[in-house]
């Protein structure tokens, strides 16, 4: 597991343990043990299953821990995701925390699967961004995985996108020419893409030399559409901006590459999970 | 700021711009200096303010950051958050962290606030739970008050809460009773609360010595209003489960001290706000 | 084991072997392996012995190490508390940390246990402070726990206690009860205890609403005795300020709820423990 | 500062504020600015001034803060020790963690001061040992300096010291000859020390090459004087075991070079110190 | 400065100074103060100068540091690099580790700079490897771009390389084929490039779909040229394996795009540097 | 194995591993199982392999490591220096790491192997110096050790060093004895050790009380003759500045003590070594 995940599940347990759990110190006998199981309160996809099992074992290396589910299956009402059995005050102790693991991560990728099951039978990839809850990035990204989805950049580090806020400081299309040159020889193993936000721009950008990929920005069907046709299969086509479950078949029907759509991962409900002593 | 918030930001910093922004370095001019502001695309209340200013203070000492809004204040389309003027690079390069705080705390500040408005004028707490996002407790329970909302417990460790998993290890209410008197004699200054799931329950938790509250779990707005008879005033009356933005105002008039939502924690949508270079 | 705990452990190895144990490196062969048990050389009550079982541990996971008394537990000369077996350069090189730990934390509980015995026959609590040492709070607490005190809130998050110096900058009695109101609202788990330094300030707080308890700073027996008059059972009362073991008896007589002792954690002796190799 | 105290310092912070100052955040206007002086309330000798500073610095840069005594300075009863000045809220919150830091450290540094003075006109060094608090060793060993004494060893790593466990574990007096062999070989930088049990191993050790030091543990006074002489000025000798205030003038008087005790850092008492608000 | 830059400087510091430099603290007066400059004492190319000033700045906020050259600048025998005033203790103490990173990292540079003079006209690139110090990486790369050259993949995380070990366990030419197609559909933003050991292989790679980059490892001057044919332009060639400063100008002559070269990092001779006190 | 040392190895595969082995992750089935071996590609001396075992160890509990060399095993071309089974795709991912440890350790103790040849039949010790890469001080005088090497001292805090910055702030030799008698004073174990610069100065420290090392630094091999002789075997004479393989046999034939040489930790070449899979 990733030091950086293990670094934030102890960071958890230390926000929610504090100085001790004093309702199992109280409520629930020392030696006292039980069963007990994770399940569904509603339909979804899991995620995170891995995360949960880690905070069970954080919290108590004699617990028993066993993942009745994998990450990317679908489950439903009544199913059971997980089961643990050891120590009654570690099982309670963790609880919650696990759960508010799973519920996160499981509501992105219950909501990533409905958005691909909206594109198809379209050949065009789903894609995440980089709109994520601060410090869980990779979680979040693993969890578009599960529900099907594909990967952006993961972050700043990892391909060139030029926005609108870099034309308006990079200047002219030669500026934006040479700048490309610069990073294709500094960096040849990255991918360069840039945000157009009109079928002009489209044109202009690919006039240019070493762009793998452009941006599609708020633009109307009608206009993708267009796009697609001026790119003639060329460079890589996403079209992003606003873009709802009730209108990402009519995007997909463009013929764009893909569609990112920032809410999978900024705005999806958590899904609703509870675990059950026996 | 908290030692741990200071934490959550370099680690939000280092997952994003990882081995550097790639972007910014190739397509902005070292030199190039900008003015930029961080504006409302929807309306809502803010949270997050101090975060988001760190971020930038964090990236790059030399930069100027003016806040135009305070957390809790209400802002509407169009309005300014925040000003940011200097290095354009460092602008760019903080851009997406500052929003990814700012957009998610505010959209708890924004849900909660929704929630307050809707019990009015019952004088009744809306309180948070502990479905929180890990490593973000402490942010998410400040965008709750950022809201209007009220700070339950913030862990395991602040506050006695028994729920139905407790019983059930703990015993009959003999054994509760002794349980209490001992938290009561070892940790004067904790508060105990128990969870009720029928009527039936919380007669036999009223006639025990020691408890501060009663959660009512689950219960139908019929049961609620019992509750609060048969209480008398006598302990802090909790209603919680599944209650939403349409069922809350029934639930507020029924006399209860409080209810708890988890969804303002697990399940706000982000607000959308852009940072715009001038 | 609480995460700041084992932080606290591997920073006691760190900053005692540093670059490495010269002398076991160079005195001991690689290959000896030794039984060693830690003894007590005066009587005492034990705590900590957790942390000295992770210490041995995090130096070589190749030990064996038992615990022959529990925290808790009290031990007279000569009595066997821990014994380890394996390479004798992981027994010594672990040695001064493991004993560091339990002859501190066992002087706590020790000095505790002789506090408890002076009250009895008194139904009164011994409390504990916040004048621990920087880094050990939750150890020292637990300390306390296991010579028979009790826990007085553990830092400034999870309980109200407004001293003089914050009675001064509060202002007047009306202003003290809105504050108590906007916690009770804002806050409702967190219990409210007001200092007291006079006999007219007790009456004054009785009267105000939401008071859960009050601090008796510095009274004489006598005043103490007609707090608990005036108090008439109604909040829950606590004595504090330079009571030691000589006069602590006749303070418990008083009739108060509880007694609190700053030194039981900033200035109890260590109890005299020593390791030996068999 | 040193990077481990400044760790320390915000693990100090983030243990006692957790969530939030309560009490502060709803009794003290967030506005409110005060003058606060740490006063003595007993005469004693200072250390960890830098410390103190550094809490408030940390808890909020906005506070002036001057330091009115340096560390080694004798303190008296109503001495002002540091004044500090800004937002009333930064100040009460940043003052049992202050404080704490400050009794305990000037405690370690008065209780040396009173063994150094007891020795005089002796010329013998006051030098303390390795029991010290985990996590605080630095901190209490520039106590110790602070207060007059004399530091040891800061860990294993600095100086070579063979106890008894290690003779027993490394064998007859030509092991022990090459393993002293070895080290000057190795590390030539590094001092050797030996543990003696009786003037028998003291005549012993004499006849071996490369000691620089003997340690005289648990030896009358009849022994020290002994072992001074036949030592006749050879190597270092520090007397060990069980010295006190009372023993120690006796002690220093036979002619040793030095005199190790483990009560200055494991069993001093905190110095009574308190701030006030003005 | 990135956080992770920013803790190996902490740690830099600590692993030096450790319990404190005994030289400097009776060596030097307290409150001398003394300006210094670090000169080279042979000609090279700089890297890594900001590490250096925050050395300098971690151990006193009170010096004066001032830069004399820039990272990518030549510097001969002589030449002042930076100038430092201030607590003279202060200086002595940062001493070495500054000049342990400066002295590395232009290590680093000068070689490069001479890979890149010897490759000259031929316009390729000179590529470093993952061949670096652990915990380095960052610092290496930018040491190596400072020199002229030009960053392959920062890790494993932001650009595909298909190595032999990786087809033995892929398998044949479809397996191969299929893996591609998968990468391009779940991280189109991430290169492909696959390691030839031979003409055949080349030939058949060349035959695959999303292909970005070929590594052409260990081959002979004229297979590379051969390769270079057989290529026509369609992808990045990479020459790899064995390429010393005597070879490389062969190597650079058949037409590849780029040749990598690990010893860059991992057998850079430090410059020599050192820092006077004026 | 020492903290500071566990984490330079998580840091070490965040650095390498990111967000994830995007190779291994598509091109490696995820139940495929292999067999590898690090072997030698050139003859050396081991350094490091407890540190590659835990590198392999940290991704991948699961594997089976196997160590067929011990540090400071001499190995040939083509000897297998370790052997690991499991998942291919964690015995990849971890291969750069791990192999970056050993041949960074194995090229400092092969450097040092070949000194320490140079100099016999002499019985001179060949020193380290405090020239080591950052982060990595507590490994590489490991290295030297395994080769053959005599650690000096590891840092600041653990020997006093007088170099000629020091000497020109400290002032005369009355206040250089004044300063030397008070380290005696305040710290016993410390040694003490003076660069000199020229035969006159040798002379001066000679007639210091409390000297036990003279550093001579960048003298002929004439002076370092002459220096021998007057120091009459008195204290440890340590040569330094600038002597390579060419030159060490006639300093070690001087009749100096030890040799300190930078170049062994500052300018070692890497051993080669590869991992293969079966």
């Amino acid at each position: 597991m990733h030091p950086t995940t293990l670094a934030l599940i102890r960071a958890a347990i230390e926000e929610d343990v504090g100085s001790g759990d004093v309702t199992s110190q109280y409520f629930i006998p020392e030696l006292t043990r039980s069963k007990a199981k994770i399940m569904a309160k509603e339909a979804g996809v899991l995620s995170g299953i891995e995360i949960a099992l880690e905070v069970f074992r954080q919290l108590d290396k004699g617990l028993g821990i066993w993942a009745r589910k994998a990450d990317g299956d679908a489950f439903e009402i009544g199913d059971v995701i997980l089961e643990v059995e050891g120590r009654t005050r570690s099982i309670l102790t963790a609880e919650r925390t696990a759960l508010n693991f799973l519920q996160r991560l499981s509501g992105i990728a219950t909501t990533t699967r409905r958005y691909v099951e909206a594109v198809k039978p379209h050949p065009v990839k789903l894609l995440d961004t980089r709109k994520t809850t601060p410090g869980w990035r990779l979680l979040e990204k693993a969890a578009v995985k599960d529900g099907g989805g594909t990967n952006h950049r993961i972050g700043l580090y990892d391909q060139v996108m030029v926005k609108d806020n870099h034309h308006m400081a990079c200047g002219q299309l030669d500026a934006l020419q040479s700048a490309i040159d610069r990073v294709r020889k500094d960096r040849p193993g990255i991918k360069v893409q840039l945000e157009a936000a009109s079928l002009e721009q489209v044109a202009d950008f690919l006039a240019l030399r070493g762009v793998d990929m452009i941006l599609l920005d708020n633009m109307s069907v009608a206009e993708l559409r267009q796009a697609v046709q001026i790119n003639e299969g060329r460079v890589f086509l996403e079209a992003s901006g606003g873009i709802t479950l009730d209108t990402i078949k009519d995007v997909a029907a463009t013929g764009v590459d893909a569609i990112s759509v920032g809410a999978l991962t900024h705005s999806s409900k958590a899904v609703d999970l509870s675990l059950e002593v026996l």
